[in-house]
């Protein structure tokens, strides 16, 4: 057979190491490699948890761990878009020289994504530039994400009854307002509290921080009365940990 | 301290006992009672994956297995609204009954819920009635979802870069059109192949029925060319197994 890199692009939740399936812990058991990125992690909290849920479920002494050093992004690049290409391209580089150290042309690599591959994430879209030089093969183990750690913490179904919802990003709902045709709206990526920009009248938010981690913080309540709790909770979080992730959920009545 | 029931929603992922995670797991495990549904499911495949899962898994010998009747649905309700009302009420009342019975006031009852609660699932609202009549807190643990089960089995991110998406069903695509503003759907609960309704032109679509399961077919390319395979492989899928669960992602050029 010709030689094949499978690359498992693993989900392991959002930041609680319970998170994991039992899918995921065979398949990084199953891995030859598993490649933890060393730098660039700009969510200090965040940094070590790869490793740490490696050490805890990792049992196959076949598998080998490999640090490898993630390119920062050049963030004084005026075209948003090219700067983030640009950085994948160099992403996916390093990812290709690393495999190749590692493993060659045959064997199976694994990487931890953070959440779901599926979800505003960009682990696809990098391999799939490894692919065009490298002989692989692409294989997802969903994981918990964002979305589904804060309905879990507010326990509340994310659509109403047969009802459709939207996810967006924080810079779309800025900038666009509510997405017409729905009646529920899930926001991520959102680093300006952008609900702001919304009328508030008939609006329930559901926000959370460092959801589904030891750190979560979960506020509710009807928009108008509610944002400026979340804003100044948020700005407090944010100034104690040195970061924060956080995502909402609207529904208007 | 006043007697108190906490009620544990687990999410179990889509057919894959595998999709269970850890805190899955250990949730199952500290319950007093597990409440399991005999009669009323459709699908002959999934009548005993909650037991097995729970044979698997649950290894506290403090935590006691019950069956219950799940009502049936009065399908011949002409307002469908209320007809399910109607069954969520009944519902309701079966779980009451069988968690005085079997715990009492106080203690910790965990259901095993399909995919995730948060999506088009009725049990946080079945949950709420229980809440009128019973101190009940809900605690829920999420589980993966059918859509990421078919993101993951086709590879692809369900959103473009820093783009929206919106998810509905096959109901909403074939009464309201392809949704505004979005150029990415998910559809789910559609049992009559709604995306035949849709101008195919541009639009690729991501179908996968028993997602996550052994029996996973996955299908994918130009709707155009793509959908009269579907609805065949699906007849074919739906009369050799009795019964057929699908899911897809459109989206347009």
């Amino acid at each position: 057979m010709a030689p094949m890199i499978e690359l498992l692009l693993v989900g392991i939740g959002t930041g609680d190491p319970d998170h994991l399936t039992l899918q995921a812990i065979k398949a990084l058991n199953s891995a030859d490699l598993v490649m933890i990125p060393r730098k660039g992690e700009t969510k200090a909290d965040l940094a070590e948890l790869r490793r740490a849920i490696c050490a805890d479920v990792v049992t196959n002494p076949a598998t080998q761990l490999v640090d490898f050093d993630l390119p920062v992004r050049d963030a004084g690049n005026p075209d948003y878009r090219a700067g983030v290409d640009d950085w994948h391209d160099a992403i996916a580089g390093v990812w290709k020289d690393t495999i190749l150290a590692g493993l060659g042309q045959d064997g199976r690599v694994a990487l931890l994504v953070w959440g779901d591959p599926s979800l505003y994430d960009s682990t696809l879209r990098i391999a799939a530039r490894v692919g065009r030089d490298l002989p692989l093969t692409i294989r997802v183990i969903p994981g918990i994400t964002s979305l589904q750690a804060l309905t879990a913490a507010h326990a509340i179904p994310l659509n109403d009854l047969g009802a459709p919802f939207t996810v967006t990003t924080g810079r779309r709902l800025r900038d666009e307002g509510w997405p017409p045709g729905v009646d529920t709206v899930a926001v991520m990526l959102d680093g300006d509290c952008s609900f702001r920009s919304l009328d508030p009248v008939g609006v329930t938010i559901w926000w959370g921080a460092y959801v589904g981690m030891k750190e979560e913080i979960a506020l509710s309540g009807p928009l108008a009365t509610t944002a400026a709790t979340i804003v100044e909770t948020r700005a407090k979080a944010r100034a104690d940990h040195g970061w924060i992730m956080d995502i909402y959920v609207l529904r208007r009545a």
